[in-house]
């Protein structure tokens, strides 16, 4: 998983003290996930940390610097917890002043709704300066882009709508595709015939996730690479691994 | 979410690719959350990181050094994949010995279901010099508490169990306890009035996080601090501003 080829490389920071309590379990980070490796970008790290200044300052600092992309989540609704902007703005030593574009956007729809618009909500309009809006077609409010780090809402579906708005301005890299060979056999049972495997053809990766489907002990072998002939001949090498060890290959689950 | 309290300070490492492609959906973090919160030990943040030898030692002794524990999941099995024993014995610049116990352990374990205890099966019984056993309930393969650094497997129902072994031997500290008011305001109609009491009440965390409850947008404001009675003033005065807000109280979700 060494990001050794020209693709980019990119972060994840995941803000909110709900994440680290336990009351919510995070459902961002899978689909970021998902979506970066479509778009051949590669996800380096992710993160979890309280809605506290200068954590929130110092691991933004830290993760885009040593990341072509980092991607935040949470922290930019109206309400004192929402600390996002001006942590970001912080981390670049610029003002957060209100952004007339967002500020337009916020009224217009708060007027269409009858909704005041109070000094709070009014917050979300306030964009660090340079920075670029990321729309929110659900509930209005934007994201934003600073540099390169990307500032989205923490609620999923408004997350996915403003992820959806800014892959297209991200640089694409080759995409590693998986495959995969579910098969009865234990880890144990494939471990040396794999591990040659993966010696033998370092470019691609290998990986061995043991699970359960309709109580039946499964062993997926998951194979990554951005090379399609070669993923096919390793998933070949890999189903005749497993008949020669004695188990038998399933069709890999949807 | 600030970590003033003499409570031991705790953090959380996710390895491993699955969690990063977007394969797998890590279950692991909240629910070791939602446990450390019930012993009174502050989860200070969470990494997600790669089979990656070189990024594992490096974030596990940054962790180790800037937290009282330091909990790992995944990466203890017996294929080329999982290095994380590896990867510890190196961060702590020891060696990587079979260990008497845990070789017994899965050696009786394998002889009784007549599985051979191969190589790459008995890998699972290497342990950094030095560290003693975490039971594994469910597949024997034991995980490893290294000083503070306890080490368990990624599979969930394994993980739990191992977790279930390691908690009673950690320090309790003051447990914060969260209650919720739920009410159907907007999170822009009670953002003053709730920023007024969360500066009125330093001790207690208010969090406010908006969703929907059968196609309904319910607001949950959640409360969390070690002292009970401050716990209930401030949940009968949120409940109170709702109601002069105009919005509804909902009993909040079991």
């Amino acid at each position: 998983m060494k990001n050794t080829d020209t693709a980019k490389s990119a972060a994840v920071l995941l803000i909110g003290n709900e994440l680290l309590s336990g009351r919510t379990q995070d459902a961002n980070l899978a689909h970021i996930a998902t979506r970066l490796k479509e778009k051949g970008i590669r996800l380096m790290q992710a993160r979890v940390i309280p809605d506290h200044p200068e954590t929130i300052i110092s691991v933004i600092n830290e993760l885009r610097q040593t990341h072509d992309y980092l991607f935040t989540t949470g922290g930019i609704g109206p309400t004192h917890d929402d600390i996002t902007a001006d942590c970001v703005a912080q981390a670049f030593g610029v003002d957060l002043p209100l952004h007339t574009e967002a500020k337009r956007l916020l009224l217009d729809y708060f007027q269409a709704r009858d909704i005041e618009p109070n000094d709070d909500r009014m917050r979300m309009a306030r964009i660090p300066e340079g920075a670029t809006l990321i729309d929110n077609p659900v509930s209005i409010a934007p994201g934003f882009k600073m540099q390169n780090v990307f500032v989205m809402a923490g609620v999923p579906r408004i997350m996915q709508a403003m992820l959806d708005a800014v892959l297209p301005q991200l640089v694409s890299g080759a995409v590693q595709r998986s495959d995969t060979v579910v098969c009865d056999l234990g880890e144990g049972t494939v471990a040396a015939a794999l591990r040659e495997l993966q010696e033998r053809f370092p470019a691609v990766d290998i990986g061995s996730y043991p699970g359960r489907v309709d109580n039946n002990s499964r062993l997926s072998l998951v194979i990554t690479s951005t090379d399609d002939k070669l993923l096919e001949q390793v998933r070949v090498l890999i189903e005749q691994m497993v008949e020669r060890l004695g188990g038998q290959v399933y069709s890999a689950p949807v």
